[in-house]
């Protein structure tokens, strides 16, 4: 059984390729919530809709976002009315926001909303809210303190990042699912998908006890780089790396995970810093990370899911011998 | 200057008319509230919206409601998810709906929203809610008692009506620029707009002192009868006067206005009736009311014009000589 960690697009396509290689009941994919925020009253959970529709084959794959053949009707119209444009929000997504909302409204939690639209949009594998609870990651940047929807799309990433805060984090309780892989013996693997380490993954380790938890656990931790070359696949990773004073590469990510991680997947393009990864701790794996296609995504996934059981049997034959 | 007070399609098209007609100043169109409900968290406003969409020269006028060129984008998406489909929210009209409840929960009320919406739709003519306060038309059938939406979408008008209630009313103010028109003195005609008397006028008239003012008041009242030879052009006007106990006749709807009208404008289709009609007492113009094109309107509105003003005269000689 394999409990993923994810965030948006890196993290959905790996999540996609445990999906391919995997029974439903054999993987578990807990999704950030830290991005998510109210606009024109919808609740708007764009990672957990990112890997939803990676995972229902609906993404949008050369925009990077939303989903393959949605139209803007509803957004040209709002900004005839004179609505804010600067968060776009097509006319097929907008339906899962209203059901959203309205499972929300009638009672139920964000879990129980997300098993409802992923069931409806045919995944059978678990996609899980990190937390039920409200977490917010509000960046601290030279242009004011923001939420990180204004930070990512409104300003598109450019001001420069002083700090981080995971609002509600601390106090946050782990998913009810989440929790129960957490308590899980059975777990084969903990996999910190190739995902933004301090928008992504940071929110879902600062949860109540998760890191704690992750670290104690029997099953191996492994991390995706997402940064190849000194250079982010996507988004900002690369740049906030460096505006927060860390080392912007595969290194770096290694070292900002620190004692969670049994081991690393590099790219074949950062086989250089193997060994200084070694001397930070975890084991690694040299491959080819970058994922084009959905067959990049299913040979990932299954060299991911072959390190995990070699570090497992490591730690096995470890806890044996002491 | 014309005070209008309209229903959905039909009472549309005829402030429509008086919009071609008349400058800005010279008219104010007050709309019935009374089918206004909540759906999926918005909040929908139908005959506003009607009326809007027709001003805007948006409106669909082969389906009868909506707008033209209207896609289905997210209603399909929203049934895919388990949404319920029996009101169908189209692509564009949504962003109504959605700027609407935005601003409506910044605090403004239902006619500043409105306002809003038509000066963003190019609209100079003033559309109006009848009310910023809450109505609700409900009607008791034989299948039990619902909100007029059930009735009217959902259920499609089949249930027998035994009554019909509106919610609210009796302690509902009539909007600020409603009860400005109805203290103003010049006033040239008060126009029931071919609207269905017990759903689309009965909710303005049912609104605090209303009925009482519109009486009182020194300009004429004149209706246009929605039922032509014993049919309604559009919806279930008839059908529901039969199921009431009134005649479906442009006599029965000049007998349910009753000591309210001054004039009653009834089809060519009808000249039958007039003498019946004006035993009851308004004076009558018999001409052609079915408006198939934007000339139509405006003919029609033109001779409403006219009819009121030898109402106003012969009222004024009558003032005079008593």
């Amino acid at each position: 059984m394999i409990l993923a960690l994810a965030g948006g697009v890196g993290g959905a396509k790996l999540a996609n390729g445990f999906a391919k290689n995997l029974s439903p009941d054999q993987l578990l994919i807990v999704v950030n919530t830290g991005d998510d925020f109210e606009h024109f009253g919808f609740p708007i959970s764009p990672d957990l809709d990112t890997v939803t529709y990676t995972l229902a084959g609906m993404s949008n794959t050369t925009a990077g976002w939303g989903l393959a053949g949605e139209s803007w009707k509803f957004m040209n119209a709002l900004e005839r009315l004179g609505g804010e444009g600067w968060f776009r929000l097509g006319d097929q997504d907008l339906a899962t926001h209203v059901m959203r909302a309205a499972w929300l409204s009638e009672g139920q939690n964000l879990s129980d909303v997300t098993a409802e639209i992923t069931k409806r949009l045919g995944i059978l594998h678990s996609i899980v809210p990190m937390s039920d609870q409200q977490v917010r990651t509000v960046v601290e940047t030279e242009a004011g303190r923001m939420s990180f929807q204004m930070y990512f799309v409104r300003e598109q990433c450019g001001p420069v990042i002083k700090n981080i805060y995971y609002e509600g984090a601390t106090k946050a309780n782990p998913s009810q699912a989440f929790m129960s892989a957490l308590d899980r013996e059975d777990v084969d693997a903990i996999v910190i998908c190739p995902s933004n380490p301090l928008l992504s993954i940071a929110p879902i380790l600062a949860l109540r006890e998760v890191r704690a938890r992750l670290v104690a656990h029997n099953a191996p931790v492994v991390a995706i780089s997402p940064i190849i070359d000194g250079k982010a696949v996507k988004g900002p990773v690369a740049k906030i790396f460096k505006e927060i004073g860390l080392d912007a590469s595969a290194l770096g990510v290694a070292r900002y995970y620190g004692d969670l991680l049994d081991g690393m997947v590099i790219d074949t393009k950062d086989s250089g810093l193997e060994a200084s990864i070694s001397v930070v701790g975890p084991q690694t794996l040299v491959t080819e990370t970058l994922m084009r296609s959905t067959d990049d995504q299913i040979q990932l996934a299954r060299e991911v899911m072959e390190f995990s059981q070699l570090l497992s049997r490591r730690d096995n034959t470890k806890v044996g011998s002491s």
